[in-house]
């Protein structure tokens, strides 16, 4: 007998016949012989209509009322799973983030975790009750209701497994699991028996928004299992792990991809220290992420730098930049729209020198030009024209040996390799 | 500087432009110089919204689930409501019922109030904010979320009136205060300046549901003071308390009257011991409200007795009557639908016989009948035939000088009497 933890989210239950199959699946498990935590988000567009009723009263509300209002969303969501298990015969009880022990700072809107004490859960489950439990809410020292901001069901259903020692945490969504790219871009693209967490740190901050990084961290730090699967179907999903063990002579996982970026250079800024602090500083407290920053050498003083903003902040980024002229001077900026970042990423290239001038040379196969590199142990990014987006990626999961072949598929011999 | 806690019921907060009105009105008495704690319901619809939803997917779904989604009705409530007054510039903070510190049985749907902590409630109060806190919900011994039942929100405000030593609770509401009876009947209805608990009591038990006889009667028990008053306008409003003064010569406070009644008649039944009870028992366990209860003379060892129920129940409590006629032999029942009942509530009539015989002659009058009779020490409830029913509630009012005039309306001498 396993304790398994699995967590749902609001499209798996956002209408009546998908809450029944949500029902359905955790009795199931629970028939297989396992004790089952259920963690569930809001449903569907609650969460949205609840902030547009309250954008109507006060534009710019309190975020502890704001958190008063938003958790509603989840107890909705608990109660009705709870009565829909009910309906088909099990047994189970809703438990909202305070009753389930979670307390946290009292950071309103993005709180911290400071300690869960799970004993209420575990009494549930030792009654082989279906634990039902609010996910993105929790209570501070104070006994106010507090939300753990984005990601926050995903991290409440990995802080609950390891809480009350889960064997594995269940990350049902709409997807089979982690693919080494995004199907709808390669067709053939390759669904991951298991990855590991720094792989899907890298892959999910890359915009494979599947499950939410302070999730994976939250997991690698307390060593809990994930699986990614999917509601829909029976498949087996991707395992997330400490170590996943990589296909003979493979060294990258997965491409990740992420549009609409835009880099921003300036040119012949006076090299005084701190100037780097002073931009990005600024940048940050207006509210800008930064991604890719590349500093190019420096002549006669003076430096030249280039980093990527999402192309929607780009004009802000340079109100910001125009606005500390006087501070920082420099000679001018440039900009460049429509790009976008491909990564490669996987474990396997700490020990394989050269994988970044493959990733190049398939890229120039294309006809396309590098024109911002960025490199970590287990990824290279490059910044490159939009077009032809597809062809680069199919391209790059081909010349990564990362393709699906039809007998691959069905668990038989590779084609290639 | 009195403190005082407001209550808005849910058709109060129904909407934007509503919420608005209510946070204003809560800013100005605020202003006046007092501590503020506001009680609220859910808005509008919500409530049927949330048990449309849970039928759905369970049509009989575990009361302690049920408790848990009907209660973000009014945390949604709460925290619209504060965030509406931050935006009009007053400081508020939201409490659910667990966090005003309301605990009680586990009876959830109709849990009983053992406790109340109002720690924090008062706290907030001494910071100058308005404690928003949220009707008809609490929390059992074991850390569930419980509701109260019907009347839930009212018996909240008067209970946390208690338990903060509150100098007044006032219950805002659609209606100006409490008539001397039905102003859509009688059209020179009274509004009442005050009235004695036992008085509302007999009138909110009649029909006249205002304020929910749970709350007048925790309320009279701990004698809070309760003023009715409208949320739309400015006006006084009818106070509810121990003793409430009756003008020179007046006995009756006011008239209600209950429509869509049923009598049902069994006659010739055995006079065994514990009869009654067994018919009376049966019905109840049938989930059957019965109201007045007449038994006339024993001859020959046979009675005759007849009871009320709402028409709509009397095919039922037909059929528990003949299912009971083994136990209970009987020689026939008899049943008339399409009546009403009308009462005259007054604690002046406890020192005034007659007041039933003038009763009966102002009906008699209308060329009506009376059917059955019932009495209490401030009370005469005659069912009498539907129709005229306008007619004979205006001629009681006029009878017991109930008829406010012109001058009287703008607040000089009475023209009769």
């Amino acid at each position: 007998m396993s304790l398994i933890v699995m967590k749902f989210g609001g499209s798996s239950v956002g209408s009546t016949e998908r809450m029944q199959r949500v029902a359905t699946r955790i009795l199931e498990r629970q028939r297989e012989g396992h004790q089952i935590a259920v963690v569930v988000s809001a449903m569907g567009d609650t969460t949205d209509d609840l902030i547009d009723q309250s954008k109507a009263l006060n534009p710019n509300p309190p975020a502890r009322e704001m958190d008063m209002l938003l958790t509603t969303g989840e107890q909705i969501s608990i109660a009705l799973l709870a009565m829909t298990i009910h309906q088909l015969g099990g047994k189970a009880a809703s438990y909202t983030g305070w009753q389930a022990g979670f307390r946290t700072d009292d950071k309103h809107g993005k709180a911290r975790i400071t300690e869960i004490l799970p004993e209420r859960i575990l009494g549930a489950l030792a009654q082989d009750q279906v634990a039902v439990v609010a996910g993105f809410q929790a209570m501070s020292e104070d006994g106010a209701i507090t939300t753990l901001g984005r990601g926050g069901s995903d991290t409440t259903a990995v802080a609950l497994a390891a809480a009350i020692e889960a064997d594995v945490c269940e990350i049902y969504t709409d997807v089979d699991g982690i693919y080494s790219t995004d199907p709808r871009v390669v067709p053939n693209a390759r669904k991951l028996n298991a990855i590991s967490y720094d792989e899907m740190l890298e892959l999910a901050h890359l915009g494979a928004a599947v499950l939410h990084p302070r999730a994976v961290e939250y997991a690698k730090h307390h060593g809990v299992q994930l699986v990614v699967r999917s509601s829909f179907t029976q498949n087996e999903g991707t395992q997330v792990k400490e170590e996943a063990e990589m296909e003979q002579g493979v060294v990258v996982r997965g491409i990740a991809f992420e549009k609409n970026v835009a880099r921003i250079s300036i040119k012949g800024v006076e090299d005084v220290p701190g100037v780097l602090a002073n931009v990005f500083g600024a940048l940050a407290s207006g509210g800008i992420d930064v991604d890719i920053i590349v500093q190019s050498g420096i002549s006669n003083g003076k430096a030249d730098f280039s980093f990527t903003v999402n192309a929607d902040d780009c004009e802000a980024a340079l109100g910001v930049i125009e606005g500390l002229r006087k501070e920082v001077p420099y000679v001018e900026t440039s900009t460049e729209s429509g790009l976008v970042k491909v990564s490669i990423v996987g474990a396997g290239m700490v020990s394989n020198p050269g994988v970044a001038a493959q990733m190049f040379e398939a890229i120039y196969k294309q006809g396309v030009s590098v024109k911002m590199v960025s490199t970590s142990e287990i990824k290279v990014s490059c910044v490159i024209e939009a077009e032809p987006l597809q062809e680069v990626v199919r391209a790059l999961h081909t010349a990564f040996g990362l393709d699906t072949s039809e007998e691959a598929f069905v668990g038989g011999p590779k084609e290639r390799r």
